[in-house]
């Protein structure tokens, strides 16, 4: 008998989804067939799931072993108490490589000031004024959150000699970065670094992780770079902390309300800089194959991988 | 007695230079003497030279041992006919980190789209239309050069995953990167590559090298980055291949005339991105340690590194 699957994700994207899942769990030799909506929820062994499926009680998938995510954050989820099943979120290469990517990118932009020249085409050779003043090596980038996401990211920007290091929630070790955990060792890497990260889990103690008395901790003129997840950060005091200058820029990816309102105030902030939402995309070729991985495992009792702790949060 | 070293860069800048140099061939344990200008050319041993200085002529400095160039493209005093002592180009650790950061920074830019972000923060999501569609991996950067400079560049672009190549006159094994040599290499490589980087030094058989002929051969939308010299690209023959979408983007660092006139076509056209000149810059610290080495060298009868080969003109 087939192994029953159910897309619960983004309604609009089920003709790419479906079909990618299809292939995947084909390639990895399981015999599946794979649904965009049910009639009988207790007939289902798996759902895939994203916050934009229509599906949010969970109670008639009797037959449940496993809740898929599509997204690496599951925020959303790990607190639905009709799911008594494993949760496992999305660890994917082409995720991470994404991610590494726009990570790397902005990081790079604000190092060199490459907006300076983007925005004024003007005419006027300004050397002096742009000529970049510090090599990568001089500059400390601290990453808020060591998962594989955050990790990967501080390794690529270790490759290009970016002093490196990383916070998290419990002590862990990194080749070639400074950890820190804890909240009070937040407070002294925060005051070490130039450019910060947020790449963190949204969770109740992670909210509003970076609010007025930390941003009043930084190195004056730090830049905040936010691919995470938007309520980590306490809006009106970043537009405080920019507006007073203890923050240089923020460059934000990730916001309360997405997409951003027309009328919010990031948007016509001269030191920010909006991204909507596309610093890592889940992509269904590869994604898929993460996914049909863990069923096959699940499947063959090799046990899923990337469960998430519903204690912790992530 | 001690050796004399003459600073013929830039004069505005010799209070910067002058004692940077002192401190480190004292560094180096070379007893010498540090001169901003001379009366008595003939008492000169090195001299430390860039186009910007007043000195052109070497005749009168008979008792000369090397010409140590403060800059890496030595194209304006290879044919210098009144040298006729060994000429060092300069290889310096913090120039060839600023090209790196230069390189991988503006290549990212353009492989994920940054303009389109900091061109219109108008309050418009645009997430549909600004996804990036391709990682790293899927992308081929091409390296016209394969010096000290194009090689630490192709390796920082692999380390981010993306596909690398590389052209340079002779042949040249890079590991991990397909390489090309010879005008048929170079025909057969611009057809492959998605990111075309020059880096080329200065000579008589590189000048244009991007013409029409070969932009028309280039993978249809493919984007030039161009921190090497001005003249390694036919002007006319770049704006045409931007106004007939052979070539997607150009971001410029050298031109044939800088400062770039302020009425150039380049500043106004839209898929052109002018910088100053500022993609790696000589930095008197680390500079200075490079020189005086090289003098130590010689002194030490250890021969200079970096010795310009005056037939091939770099």
């Amino acid at each position: 008998m087939p192994v029953k699957i159910l897309y619960n994700g983004d309604p609009r994207l089920a003709g790419t989804w479906v079909p990618a899942l299809r292939k995947a769990v084909a390639a990895k030799g399981v015999e599946a067939e794979i649904l965009a909506s049910t009639d009988t929820p207790e007939a289902i062994h798996y759902v895939v799931h994203s916050p934009k499926g229509e599906i949010g009680d969970f109670c008639p998938f009797s037959g449940l072993k496993a809740v898929l995510s599509l997204w690496a954050g599951v925020e959303d989820i790990v607190g639905n108490e009709t799911i008594r099943v494993p949760i496992s979120k999305m660890v994917d290469p082409s995720l991470t490589e994404g991610m590494i990517e726009y990570v790397v990118a902005h990081v790079l932009r604000i190092h060199l000031g490459i907006d300076r020249h983007i925005l004024h085409q003007n005419g006027v050779w300004r050397q002096r004024e742009t000529l970049p003043v510090f090599v990568a090596r001089q500059r400390t980038v601290l990453m808020l959150g060591l998962g594989a996401l955050g990790t990967a990211c501080l390794k690529a920007l270790a490759d290009l000699n970016f002093q490196v290091s990383g916070w998290s929630r419990t002590p862990k070790s990194i080749g070639g970065a400074t950890t820190y955990s804890g909240s009070d060792g937040l407070d002294r890497a925060l005051a070490l670094a130039d450019f910060i990260v947020l790449m963190l889990p949204m969770t109740a103690d992670t909210r509003n992780v970076l609010d007025g008395r930390r941003f009043s901790l930084m190195r004056k003129g730090a830049a905040i770079i936010n691919p995470g997840r938007g309520p980590l950060i306490d809006d009106d005091a970043l537009l405080e902390a920019l507006d007073n200058g203890l923050v240089s820029h923020a460059t934000l990816d990730v916001f309360r309300e997405e997409p951003l309102p027309p009328s919010h105030p990031f948007w016509s902030h001269e030191k920010i800089l909006v991204t909507p939402h596309i610093a890592a995309e889940t992509k269904p070729a590869t994604s898929s194959m993460s996914i049909a991985e863990n069923i096959r495992r699940a499947e063959s009792g090799e046990g899923l991988l990337n469960v998430v702790n519903r204690d912790q949060g992530y």
